[in-house]
């Protein structure tokens, strides 16, 4: 039995390494959001697809909850004595799979294919799928003007006021074809939405025409995990994104959010939600076991679901 | 009064910011072989540019002789944990240029202005000009195949038999327009040609058309200064290549080799060389007063010949 996860950052990563703990990694595909991509002093960098390949492979840096475990910044160091364009950073070691992307898209190579090769080198079972082979560019309209993802997220640290969040180029994006192959396995079990955010990881993917027609195909339990705990996001711009665009922000907004392409919601023990079929549990991840117990109790409630 | 300079690698670098020591950055034009250049990993690598940029600026490492000061290889550390492709070691502070050089030449700035502009910023007076605009490749045939530069010197390391040596697209190149007008500076006092290896180093450079047409036409003194000591070379292939050449190593050859180039050659003090003017001093150069002292000598030959 197989299961497919969409998922954006490093909680989404989190509960990724879970399923492959629970499931064996080649039972699970996950659906990575791309609309964070970009090219940055001529490299192309793929922030969410790197958050899961570093996760899956135990490359991660627990400590500093993003990018690559003995990271140093040298690089950005000798950068800092040529140019002024320093707000993103660059770790010694995330620019080996930078550099080696930015080569392999320049000789042609797929993104999906460029993803699978890093993976396969990195012992990694599981599917690492780009949510889409043409670039999605996520753009957020704020009180400051028009902005990028990452010039938001990293260079203005997510402090602007965001009124709209649209997808460029998620018009003429199609699912890769590994992605409708998974979501058309014969064993697959269930399809997961990760705890990522559903504004700006998740929507993305979902905005990729042809994705929740396929998801809504496969014809298996859909279960999405909130991203929050007591009416807070864990990590991440997710509650300041709410409140701005003029939601509450609970479970209950998700679950509305997400109407129509989920069947049950795992919340946190703290938490509360209507509207639909929901599981409890105690959803914040801090280590492997944290992980495995919530893939757990997301396989649970799938598994519920698919008996009722 | 201005000077101008043909220089390779590491050795010419040393010359080069000896004539900075004696003469001021701003009366010093370096024109820089670009025959080593390559691409590698997607990225272009101009190696005899950077050592002549990290030399003036202050940011060579003199123990290592090559590349930049407190340099580390974390970049190196994890790319060989993705891939095998690692014969060639970039430095975690090194790759800030080559990043840079890649993306403004992808972004359609000439290699002449990246050069001008990152000389600015490490706040460096002399002109660093690139022998041309357009690429032109060292090729080597050997008892091993036909070898790239890069791949001869520092994959093989210089040890397969070298039988030939061409520079491709050097046919189709053109001297730069900064390059034909340090040349025609009213006040051009001299043209050295440094101690680098004649025929990787400063052949790429003549093999330009227009190149020593140019030289020529400058009217002034032409200097070399040999890169033979004791009959021998003070770094790299330079003797063995000669002897694979069927050349005997010694300063008779290296003036024959420029001849109908040069006026006059810098010789240690310890050699001999007949059919030209020679200048003795001691020329090895392993500190800043030795570059000085190097340069004083081949601008006091200059002199000598200009008055003769």
């Amino acid at each position: 039995m197989s299961v497919v996860v969409l998922t954006g950052g490093v909680g989404g990563a989190k509960f990724v390494e879970g399923l492959v703990q629970v499931l064996g990694g080649s039972n699970v595909a996950a659906i990575v959001n791309t609309g964070d991509d970009f090219t940055h002093l001529g490299l192309r960098i793929c922030p969410d697809l790197d958050s899961v390949m570093y996760m899956l492979s135990g490359k991660n840096d627990p400590a500093r909850g993003w990018g690559v475990v003995g990271e140093s910044w040298n690089f950005m160091s000798a950068l800092a004595e040529w140019t002024d364009e320093t707000w993103f950073n660059l770790g010694d070691r995330d620019l080996a799979l930078h550099v080696l992307r930015t080569a392999a898209l320049e000789s042609g190579e797929s993104l999906t294919a460029f993803v699978h090769r890093m993976a396969d080198k990195a012992g990694i079972d599981a599917a690492l799928l780009p949510m889409s082979e043409s670039p999605v560019s996520t753009i957020l309209t704020t009180d400051i003007g028009i902005l990028s993802f990452q010039s938001y997220f990293v260079e203005h640290q997510c402090r602007p006021s965001v009124s709209k969040i649209r997808f460029d180029g998620a018009a003429e994006a199609r699912p890769g074809r590994s992605v409708t192959s998974a979501l058309a396995a014969p064993d697959l079990e269930a399809v997961f939405v990760a705890p990522s955010n559903p504004y700006l990881s998740i929507d993305p993917i979902l905005a990729v025409p042809g994705m929740t027609e396929a998801i809504s195909a496969a014809g298996v339990p859909v279960i999405a995990i909130s991203p929050l705990i007591g009416g807070k996001a864990v990590k991440g711009p997710t509650a300041k994104l709410m409140a701005e665009l003029g939601m509450e922000c609970s479970n209950s907004t998700i679950a509305s959010h997400y109407a129509g392409l989920i069947d049950g919601l795992l919340i946190d023990r703290s938490d509360d939600c209507e509207g639909l079929r929901v599981a409890r549990e105690n959803t914040l991840m801090r280590n492997a076991d944290d992980r495995k117990r919530v893939a757990e109790a997301a396989l649970r409630l799938a598994r519920d679901e698919a008996t009722t």
